[in-house]
């Protein structure tokens, strides 16, 4: 076995949460498609959304609240659009296979978009738009969320960090693959302030009454509390920076992700039983894929998109910078990187792994 | 006439407009579309984007930067999507058609897509998008635009204000309209703060060192003389705010409408010629139209729409704070007020058009 703060190969790990996944009588097409957009998060750096969530995943399975082989249907569908239902199955079996119909219809008739209801959560949003690459197609996706962000003047957390993805494929250049919440940060990061006692900066997340504050253990506990206050959208408080447009980025995602296919939405996803226990999350999820020769000759687009990514690359640097991003780009560095040298794994990540595997019974020698 | 700083009836202005483009050889269904363009905006409150931008719309038509008879033409076609050239005409006309386009594709096959390049500024995004709500569809729109806006960690400006809009159906409640920027504010803000001498919040824009300023006389400045900095993304400067994410909303705003049907991007739009002079722009736009029938009954979808907003509105509010809002709600209060009352003229907007008038040998009598 590793030892704690070691590496682990990605495809060592994904095995491993596939036996986690078949051991709770998951399928084994949707063992290995939820195990590969865990892996894929850890590999591309993004450990937040990787198999750190296996324990909750588990959890969510072992309560019933996720079922292991739900109903999936079809709704509603039309040459371009489809509704599914996932059942209150896992949310990334259903969304691959979603997502995999909007490219599908794409191929047909030039753009092919698919909703899911019924869900939960689905794992980086960037996985199904990437989906879209392989095909010369431009891939999107959107998902609703736990409730940890407030409108703007609002007290509350109504809705949640609400990611978009986009991708879009280059010639010689790495894809243009942009995955981001639409809150200014995700709970996570203040976590990671909260560890190491800093403070918050204004534009992050607001106290109880609804106010940017700088302490991030006051905002995580009345999370608990559920005493008011949250992550702030993009672009802060109020409207001196703007946040009415994240605020506005992240109903943009509520709508198409939740209201259009009929899914929960604002303060009624994950809800509980009368007497506190949680039932089925009912997430939604959105999926979009647009052919590229659909607009023009797909060799061309890709051309340009090389250029645009260069032209941006070389721009000039503001005084005490050292490079201009594309979007994606931090990403696949970090997936080159960890394909050769290993997944590196927190100690507390690797004891819950070990956990999950003694509960399950399940080997454990990564 | 009317006296400085009085108001005008919408339908007077509109027609005021429609005869100046008339006048400068405009097909009357052309003029009269870019007119309504213009007066929307004005009856909206949006007036950076109303009449006030009537003279540079003549200039460009006189200066042979804009064609009054474009030869437009569709260059690519699917199902589903469209790409039509503007053949430099004026963006509006065009705009109106392809989103119809889109609207039509979507009717028959659930989702439609127009993309449009060599076109010229297409006044507000939102404007197309809600054409898609009489038709119980989500309508979506973006262009490009001049450069103004830096890239995270650039140091000069490699984009426009990029903006998106978003239009959404309900039942009883208004339907939810978000258009906006992707920048945090356009520059428009930034002249309102210098003529009252104020100091910009940091986060709204960048020196010529790219740093984030105070100055909006600077700033101003070096847009004159293309000495380096401009606006910054949603989020602001560097990374504490996420100002990647606008950044990346703004990239996207770019693929979409620019790179996709093979328009101008970065900094090819707004050519000169060597000796300085304008050539068209070469704008692009994208437009979208999702039936939402196409995912869910529409009378289902309505009703969830009128519980989402209403939910956000009677959310608790931030100390300090009186009202959460939903986006459109301000601009769909304008336009019932200037219905009523009349569109405010401002004695600079009025001495323009006054002047376009005179130029043009047009009757002033508003």
């Amino acid at each position: 076995m590793a030892a704690s703060g070691s590496t682990v190969r990605a495809e060592a790990l994904s095995e491993f949460c596939v036996q986690v996944f078949r051991k709770l009588d998951v399928p084994d097409e949707d063992a290995r498609i939820t195990a590969d957009v865990l892996v894929q998060a850890n590999l591309r750096g993004i450990d937040s959304h990787g198999v750190a969530r296996l324990a909750r995943y588990v959890n969510g399975l072992r309560d019933g609240v996720m079922l292991a082989q739900p109903e999936e249907r079809v709704v509603t569908e039309t040459p371009t659009t489809v509704t599914v239902d996932a059942g209150a199955g896992l949310g990334q079996p259903v969304s691959f296979r979603a997502m995999n119909m909007a490219i599908k219809k794409a191929k047909e008739f030039g753009s092919g978009f698919a909703t899911v209801r019924n869900s939960n959560h689905y794992g980086i949003a960037g996985y199904y738009a990437m989906m879209a690459l392989a095909q010369d197609m431009i891939g999107f996706s959107t998902t609703n969320a736990a409730l940890l962000v407030v409108p703007t003047f609002g007290r509350d957390a109504m809705y949640g960090t609400n990611p978009i993805a986009l991708a879009v494929p280059a010639g010689k250049e790495r894809p243009f693959v942009m995955d981001m919440a639409t809150s200014t940060v995700p709970r996570g990061k203040l976590e990671v302030y909260h560890r190491q006692e800093k403070a918050l900066p204004l534009g992050w997340a607001t106290d109880e009454r609804g106010i940017s504050t700088t302490d991030a253990g006051r905002v995580l506990d009345n999370f608990t509390k559920r005493a008011g206050g949250g992550l702030l959208p993009l672009g802060g408080a109020g409207e001196e920076l703007s946040g009415y447009k994240g605020y506005g980025m992240g109903l943009m995602v509520e709508i198409l992700s939740a209201v259009l296919p009929g899914a929960g939405f604002l303060t009624s996803v994950y809800p509980k039983d009368s007497a506190g226990k949680p039932l089925p999350a009912n997430l939604g999820h959105f999926f979009g894929a647009w052919r590229l020769d659909a607009f023009r000759p797909s060799a061309g687009f890709k051309a340009d998109m090389d250029r645009f990514i260069r032209e941006l690359k070389n721009g000039n640097l503001a005084d005490g910078a050292t490079r201009i991003y594309i979007h994606g780009e931090k990403e696949f560095e970090e997936a080159e990187r960890r394909a050769r040298q290993g997944i590196p794994m927190e100690a507390k990540v690797e004891a819950s792994l070990r956990q999950v595997a003694a509960d399950l019974g399940v080997a454990y020698s990564l």
